[in-house]
C-alpha cells in the first residue's frame, strides 16, 4: 500500500489480563515508531474506553528504552481492559459511525487490538464496517490469551508464562505435601484456570521431572468428568501415597453437563459474554473426598494469581509477545485488515515458529481445544505429546527489575487515576 | 564442654513447611561435618517419625556442594514433618526412655530441631529430660516459621521469603484489579495465613511503593474486625476507586472472639494441637461485600503458595536460615542445650542482625504479636514502623536453577519412597 504520509496508531487490550500483554504492547509501540507513525494511542480500557474518547498518548508512557524493558515486565493490561462486545453492524450503525468519526478526528491509520477470541470478534466487526464504508483504517489483531484457546495459532502469548508458572507452583505444592503426614492421607486439589480449554491445567505436568513426580492426576474440561472413577483413583493411589496431588479446571462438568463447581452450593454468575462464571470446583471435590474417603483433602485455587506472575514469566513468551506485537503493526502498516498475527511451529526440537497472519474472521469467537489424542484413554493425564508441545514454551526467564525486594513495574505519574475515571 | 571423640549429630524439621527451612538444615549439616561429627542423621517426619525408627544418613542425600545449593533452594521440609506434641514427661516416661535408648544407639551428641513454637516445647523436653536423667545429649532449637511468631528472636527464618511473596503477588493482583473494569466496582480480598499473630498480612504493605499504591486495607489479627467498619471502609474507597484490594489475616475476628470465617457455613477443623483450621474468611467476606455494595467481590487465598514459593525467596532469609543453622550446631556442639537460636538486630539501616542462644523455656508455647503500636489507630492499616521492620528482610533474590524451565529441586532416587512409607 503506498501512503504519502503516515498519520497515526491506536493500540488497546482487551479480555483477561496476562504476564505477556504489556510485552505485545511495547512491541506494537517499537515498531510503530520505527516504521514513521506520528503518534501512538492507546485506548483505556479498550473499544469501550474509546467509545467514551478515553485515550493516551503512549509516548508520555514510553519515554525511555528502560520504561520499554519494564512494560514488558508489567502484569495485567496497562491501558486498562475490558469484556464488551460490539453490536452487529445493523444492529447499531450509529456506534461504529461514532467510532470511526473518533479515529479520524486522532488521524487513525491503524488499529491493532491486543485480546483473545472475543477481541478478535471487535477486529472483526471494524474491518467488516470499514471495508463496508471504504475506509483506509486497518485493523489488525494481536494474540493474547493464557487459555491458548485461539483458532490457527500454535500458541498465544502469555501461555507460555502462565504454564510457567503454574509448573512451578504445582511442583512446589507438590513439596508441601510431601512434607506433611496425615494418618488418613492428604488429596490435594489444585484449581486451574479454563473454562473449555485444558491448556492451562495440562500444564500441571510440568511439575514433573527427575525430581518430582508431578501431579498424580490431570483433569481437563474436553472430556467429561466421572465423580465416581475420580473418588476411586484417589482412593488406589492413597493405597501407596501418602500425599496425592490431583490438578483439576475450574471447568470439569459431568456428563449430563453439569459443571462440578455446580454440585457445590456456590452461587453462579455470568460475565457480559455469557459465560459462567466459575468458582469452588476443587473445594466441591475436596468435600467429596473427604466424606468418601475420610482423608483430608485441601483446596488450592490458583485464581488470579496465574494471569498475574509476571515475577515468573517465560523468556520465549515475552519476547514472542514482544514479537507479535511488532508483526500485527508491521501486519497493518504494509496494508493487511481484518486479520490476525499466528504463530506457526516450523520446529520443535529445536523449538522454532514464525509470524504469520490469517483472516480473523476464521479466528473470532472459535476456540481451539486440547486434541482428544493429548489427553491419555481413562482420561486422567496428558500425554508426552502435550508436554512435548508446551514444554518449548517456558523456556529462559525474564530476571524482574528488583527494586527494594520486590519486582518493580511500569507507572507514570497520574497512571492510577487515568484508568480509574471510568 | 571437654569432649574425647565426637560422636553423631541428629537433626529433624517440625510444624508447617517453609521456602526457608531446608536450608536451615543445609546450615546444620555443613557446621556438623566441619566441627568433626562423624554422621548426621535426619529423623523422617520429626520426632513422630524417630519414635518410629525413621531417619536417614544425610551424607547419602547431601553428596556434593551442588546437593547444599538445591537444597537451599527446595521449598518444604525435606526430611518430612510432623506435628505432634510430646507428652509432659510424667504422664509417659516409657516414651522418654525410648527415643533416648534411639538417640543413644544412634551415638548422638546433639539434636537440633528446625521449627516453631510447638516444635520448641519438644525441645525444651528432651533438654528436660536430658537433665534429669543425666544424659549428655544436647538439645538446641532452630528457629523456623512463616508466621515470625516466635518469643524473643527479632524474626524467623521463613518469614522473610513468605513476606517477599505476599508483597510481589499483592502488588500483581493490585495491578489485575486495576486493569480490569466494573460497572459497580470490584473489591478483591486476599486471605493470608496467619491465627492470631498478623506478620504474614502486614507485609502485604510491601506491595506499595512509587509504581503501586499498595492494598488499600490491612487487617490483622491482633485487632477485633468490626464487620460493619470494614464495609464501611470498601464503601468509602469504591467512591474514588474502581478497584480494591484489602488484605486480611486468615484468622481475623469480632470483638466477641468469632472467627469472621465462622460467620459463613463452612464446616471447621482442629489440628492436633487444638488449633481451629481456617479457611474461607475472604469468601465470607466477600459475600458481604456483594450483598451490602452490590460491588463484584472476588476471593484470592494465597493457601500454601505463600509457604512454598521457593521460586521467589529472599536471599536474606536463605542465607540467615543457613547461618542460623550452623549456630544451632555450634551451640550444641559448645555444650549448650534447652537453648534456640535468636537473632538480635543490632541495626535497621543498613541492616544487620547477630545470633545469640536463648533458654527454650521462655520461648515454647509463647506467640510473639505485631505491637498495637505497629498499626494504625483505626485498625486498618500497618505503620511505617512495621515497614521499616520487615524491608530488610527481603532483600536479594536467590536464583532458583532452572531446569528445562522449572526450578529444579533437591531429589535422591527413593526419596520420595521415604517419605510416603509412614
Amino acid at each position: 500500500m503506498q501512503q504519502v504520509a503516515k498519520r497515526n496508531v491506536i493500540v488497546g487490550q482487551s479480555g483477561g489480563p496476562t504476564a505477556a500483554i504489556n510485552s505485545s504492547l511495547a512491541g506494537v509501540y517499537r515498531t510503530a515508531i520505527d516504521r514513521g507513525y506520528k503518534k501512538v494511542y492507546g485506548m483505556l480500557h479498550g473499544v469501550q474506553g474509546l467509545i467514551e474518547g478515553r485515550y493516551i498518548d503512549l509516548s508520555e508512557h514510553i519515554t525511555s528504552a528502560l520504561d520499554s524493558e519494564l512494560l514488558k515486565r508489567t502484569p495485567a493490561s496497562y491501558l486498562g481492559s475490558c469484556r464488551y462486545k460490539l453490536p452487529e453492524i445493523f444492529q447499531d450503525k450509529e456506534l461504529y459511525e461514532k467510532i470511526f468519526k473518533i479515529l479520524e478526528d486522532l488521524e487513525i491509520d491503524c488499529f491493532i487490538y491486543i485480546g483473545g477470541n472475543d477481541s478478535m470478534d471487535t477486529i472483526k466487526k471494524l474491518s467488516d464496517y470499514a471495508m463496508l464504508t471504504g475506509s483506509d483504517i486497518r485493523f489488525v489483531g494481536c494474540p493474547k490469551t493464557i487459555d491458548n484457546d485461539l483458532a490457527l495459532t500454535d500458541h498465544t502469548p502469555g501461555y507460555g508464562s502462565a504454564a510457567k508458572y503454574i509448573g512451578t507452583s504445582v511442583k512446589e505444592v507438590i513439596r508441601d505435601g510431601l512434607s506433611m503426614r496425615n494418618a488418613k492421607g492428604l488429596v490435594t486439589v489444585i484449581e486451574i484456570m479454563g473454562r473449555n480449554a485444558g491448556w492451562l491445567t495440562g500444564a500441571s505436568v510440568l511439575a514433573k521431572g527427575e525430581d518430582c513426580d508431578g501431579p498424580d492426576a490431570i483433569y481437563l474440561p474436553e472430556l467429561d468428568f466421572d465423580v465416581d472413577a475420580f473418588v476411586e483413583k484417589c482412593r488406589n493411589l492413597l493405597k501407596t501415597k501418602n500425599s496425592v496431588v490431583v490438578c483439576v479446571s475450574e471447568g470439569i462438568h459431568t456428563a449430563d453437563g453439569k459443571y462440578v463447581m455446580e454440585l457445590g452450593e456456590n452461587a453462579e454468575f455470568v460475565d457480559a459474554f455469557g459465560h459462567k462464571q466459575l468458582t469452588g470446583t476443587a473445594r466441591v471435590l475436596c468435600n467429596i473426598l473427604s466424606s468418601e474417603l475420610g482423608c483430608k483433602a485441601r483446596a488450592i485455587e490458583f485464581s488470579t494469581l496465574q494471569r498475574a506472575a509476571s515475577h515468573c514469566a517465560s523468556r520465549i513468551d515475552i519476547n514472542e509477545a514482544f514479537e507479535v506485537g511488532g508483526a500485527a503493526m508491521k501486519a497493518a502498516d504494509e496494508g493487511d485488515s481484518g486479520k490476525m498475527v499466528v504463530f506457526v511451529r516450523t520446529s520443535s526440537d529445536p523449538y522454532a515458529a514464525e509470524t504469520e497472519v490469517k483472516d480473523v474472521h476464521k479466528i473470532a469467537n472459535d476456540e481451539r481445544l486440547v486434541p482428544r489424542e493429548w489427553v491419555t484413554e481413562d482420561g486422567s493425564y496428558v500425554t508426552p505429546e502435550f508436554r512435548s508441545y508446551v514444554d518449548p514454551l517456558i523456556q529462559g526467564d525474564v530476571s524482574p527489575v528488583m527494586v527494594d525486594g520486590i519486582p518493580r513495574h511500569l507507572y507514570k505519574p497520574g497512571y492510577q487515576e487515568l484508568l480509574e475515571q471510568s
